[in-house]
């Protein structure tokens, strides 16, 4: 699948919607000058069309296999890895004390934007990695920063996140993996941790995995959870890899996409001897894993935009080749590319106006990490009101723009050869991993709405406010004021039973502002700018007002939930 | 997976919505009496349940294959194939005067809805037949139909419809394949068609194939086509399949699902020694065509209502087994069944809800398909109407509800072993095949508004309103008939581009006041009355309203699609 790097567009979004150019004004983020972030965009934009763009498709017809001395990739995927740590491409955001180039948040984001727009499965690695990096940076002890920090900035070592266990999904206070102290400081880790991706491969020296597990005695639930450092192999007393830590693969799943990444079953300390280095505070273990998984949630968003760009540049490509039938209504009886006739059009710059859309969204919500890590705390509390919608409407996006994209290749579509299928099946797990959608949005009622007495979500609506023209958004933008004022008195079922379509609504107002501060500013006349108006007129217009429809579902009473028993259900 | 015939429903919908009681007090329909009803739905769910749907996973898992001898199914196919044959199971609407039971169509829509329920690849085979029936019924002639539908009534020899080629896809009319007179009466076929559901398998004794093809000196487009008969074995004397008919399968697509369904491409006359029979008039292919082609449409948006069934109760159950986490602001910390949490309830009540939806739309058609039969013009126009709406909103819920049963799932439902997933790529096809969901759209703007002069269209606004209640179903209906009479006035580009969001409007009308008037039936107090009542309930106050929201895209000017050139769409 040819796939051209969206620079213009990154570069546009990191001005007008990051506001880039403030943040390279400051002492911190200086070196993110204009020709610095145009050399990054341009080279990293190179190397992922040359390396890892033509890998994507063995990726998902090969894919990653288990065997029994651990877990390979298909052919080209180790080559490529070291490549791009070479490069690297893997230091852009990594801290400078650590060697990484401490270039902003969000022009990392765009980095990986455009690795994952290229092959998304492979490039779910550095994104794991970028976690293991936060989580270490913000709460590990210094002696682990100089061990581990320097390898996970250049990615030459990978990270990963063990959360997960058969009986803890969603409800991870459930959790029964182990760690005992064994006298000298550190700790024996057990337990088998499932959905592990890239809890094993071939491409990296190491890999370091961050578990989640309860230390003897530990409180019940979240409160007595802690976090390990568990690497695959032991470091040597010059810090090199060396003794294997007891970590074995059990398996991999038979996913029905991103066959790159091996989601893996993770076996910790099956003879006894694995072990692990405590990371912050005993029984502080969730608050480090926040850390990792509000990057990561953000990361899991820009999955969508990544895959609704692919899927949207195959689809374009598709349109503006396949010659099919006749204009309607038209003079001429010469079939025409099908781009030219309006319901395919129509969905055409559907996606381009969604993949906006999503882009703007989660860039801007990399963007407040970067004003949050400059001190700025009204920029994190829009960060954690963001979040959510980021990583859900992300993601809805990315399937939605996956789907439209098998429809305008038609039959073709459905067939394996094309790769249009393909960002369908990688899509979907985007709307479940890291907190399922479901989870974010009660996150969004739960906890976000509330945040400061309900002062970031005021504030987030008197930003939109500030702006907004367009009346369907105005419309809207009040609209979502009122539903976030009921749910927020709301008790808990109904603030429940309406939180998805709130999510929907408010992450359309907030997708309807930053597209219209966009429209604004693409005064050109070339064809980037033109397409850019266009698009945004087209989600103001139609995108928004579908989401005033979610209005009545955002409002409803959980009553009609409950009205029947569960079983019910199966009548 | 396991699967229970949707009985209660079914026979709730036949009444309800077909009228069937009204059908069966026909002479020509008065087998359909109410214990025939119900010994056919129980028996097929019997049968569905017990032997095809063990059959769905390996049909995925190893598919059809092709051999150079053929195409072959997986294992147990052939047999169970053959046990509907001989339990009459194909027989159910076919007509009596060639084997057939003469029972209602609507009622074998109810058979081919449990049987693709418990396998919706399988159940495309005697779907197809059921076309050719059609086709043969309407344009054959007497020699024909005494010649074949016999065998075809039975489900003994299958049928196949044959249009696709690679330039012709939506545009039928650019379509390649000749005919050429043998001298005989009979035609000398060639050509290359693709896409060809069942084009060849191991589960009959013959394959009747029909195929859109030119005739010499033809005039171009559809005007110059012709429909002909060509059985993969030609009959003998005594009528029974005997030589090769020169019928290849070349090979078989890689499909993203429906593996159970070998799709083939099929080359005709390889070696000039293909015989096909013309069927109706020359140059009359188009509407021999129509025929099988609007009675498929109707059975591919009930092939969305198989894939909501199933995944809806793969759902249900997954949600009423699967414990995680304690009800949110609940007294108690016990995890509870995942059915129990708000956002999972509201999942799998829209579930249901579209479920039903969708199973009333479809049913509602064929119900329409009968009474056209019996003479009523009126019943013929609000078929040709509700075709479209049938066939594309029918399997646009079919993908959606398979989307929500993964989501139910968790990261479970990513994992194929757990069958979610095969739902989810299974229903992809449905938007697209038999013409895909824009072509309806198309359809419904731009030939079936104007139907009879509009009377078809403001039939079935009167229809509704003289029915509907709720409030929101009112102003839906108010504003579906606004925006007709926009779209019947508008230029051929503006009316084009909001046939889509149209159609939705429209569909989930249509669907409100069918779920409505079945909402006033329910009055019982056993479980199946009351999640009736509530499914109903829920798709007027939340899904209804939704709807509403996408009048601003219905009723835009197709000016923004066309406001820069197509190939911005690169920029």
């Amino acid at each position: 699948m040819p796939f051209t790097p969206p620079v213009a567009e990154q570069r546009f979004v990191l001005t007008h919607v990051v506001g880039l150019p403030d943040l390279a004004a400051t002492d911190r983020f200086a070196a993110a000058s204009k020709d610095v972030v145009d050399a990054v965009l341009e080279g990293v934009g190179q190397f992922a069309t040359g390396e890892w763009a033509p890998l994507a498709r063995i990726g998902d017809t090969v894919g990653a296999k288990w065997t029994p001395e651990g877990v390979r990739m298909p052919e080209g995927y180790a080559r490529a890895y070291r490549d791009y740590v070479d490069n690297g491409w893997g230091t852009i955001g990594a801290p400078e004390a650590w060697g990484g180039q401490g270039l902003p948040f969000a022009l990392q984001t765009a980095v990986l934007d455009t690795l994952g727009g290229a092959n998304m499965g492979f490039a779910l690695c550095p994104t794991l990695t970028v976690g293991a990096i936060e989580a270490l940076l913000h709460h590990g002890s210094p002696e682990q920063q100089a061990a581990y920090l320097p390898h996970l900035s250049t990615g030459a070592w990978t990270g990963t996140m063990n959360l997960t266990e058969p009986q803890a999904g969603s409800d991870v206070g459930a959790l029964r993996a182990t760690a005992t102290p064994r006298g000298d400081g550190t700790w024996s880790v057990r337990g088998t941790k499932i959905y592990i991706s890239f809890g094993d491969h071939d491409m990296a020296d190491n890999i370091v995995h961050l578990v989640l597990a309860r230390t003897p005695d530990a409180p019940a639930g979240t409160r007595g959870i802690s976090l390990f450092l568990v690497p695959k192999y032991r470091l040597d007393p010059e810090g090199r890899p060396g003794d294997f830590n007891d970590v074995t693969v059990v398996s991999i799943e038979h996913k029905m996409g991103l066959h790159a990444s091996p989601t893996c079953v993770l076996s910790f300390g099956d003879t006894g001897d694995c072990v692990g280095e405590l990371i912050g505070l005993e029984h502080g273990g969730m608050r480090a894993m926040f850390t990792m998984m509000n990057n990561a949630r953000l990361n899991v968003g820009l999955q969508g935009v990544q895959v609704a760009e692919g899927a949207t540049q195959a689809a374009v490509a598709y349109a503006l080749d396949r010659v099919q039938s006749a204009r309607a209504g038209g003079t001429s009886r010469d079939p025409v590319r099908i781009i030219e006739h309006p319901d395919v059009r129509r969905m055409l710059l559907r996606m381009k106006a969604q993949t906006q859309a999503a882009r703007a969204l989660v860039y801007y919500a990399a963007g407040q990490v970067d004003r949050a890590n400059l001190g700025d705390a009204e920029a994190k509390d829009r960060l954690e009101l963001v979040t959510p919608l980021a990583k859900a409407h992300g993601t809805d996006i990315g399937n939605e723009v996956a789907s439209l994209g098998i429809q305008v290749h038609g039959g073709m579509g459905y067939v394996e050869e094309t790769g249009a299928a393909q960002f369908f099946r990688d899509a979907r797990i985007t709307p479940i991993y890291e907190g399922t959608n479901g989870i974010q949005a009660a996150d969004l009622v739960g906890r976000k709405l509330g945040l400061g007495g309900g002062s970031a979500f005021a504030t987030l609506i008197a930003d939109m406010r500030a702006e907004a023209k367009a009346p369907e958004l105005v419309t809207l933008v009040d609209a979502c004021e009122a539903v976030g004022g009921h749910l927020a008195r709301a008790g808990q079922d109904d603030r429940l039973a309406g939180s998805y379509p709130f999510l929907t609504m408010l992450s359309v107002a907030a997708c309807g502002w930053l597209m219209e501060r966009q429209g604004r500013a693409a005064t050109g006349d070339d064809d980037f700018a033109a397409m850019k108006r266009t698009s945004v007129r087209f989600y103001l217009e139609q995108i928004v007002p579908e989401a005033l429809g979610l209005r009545a579902a955002a409002m409803a009473s959980a009553a009609v939930l409950y009205a029947v028993p569960a079983e019910a259900f199966a009548a």
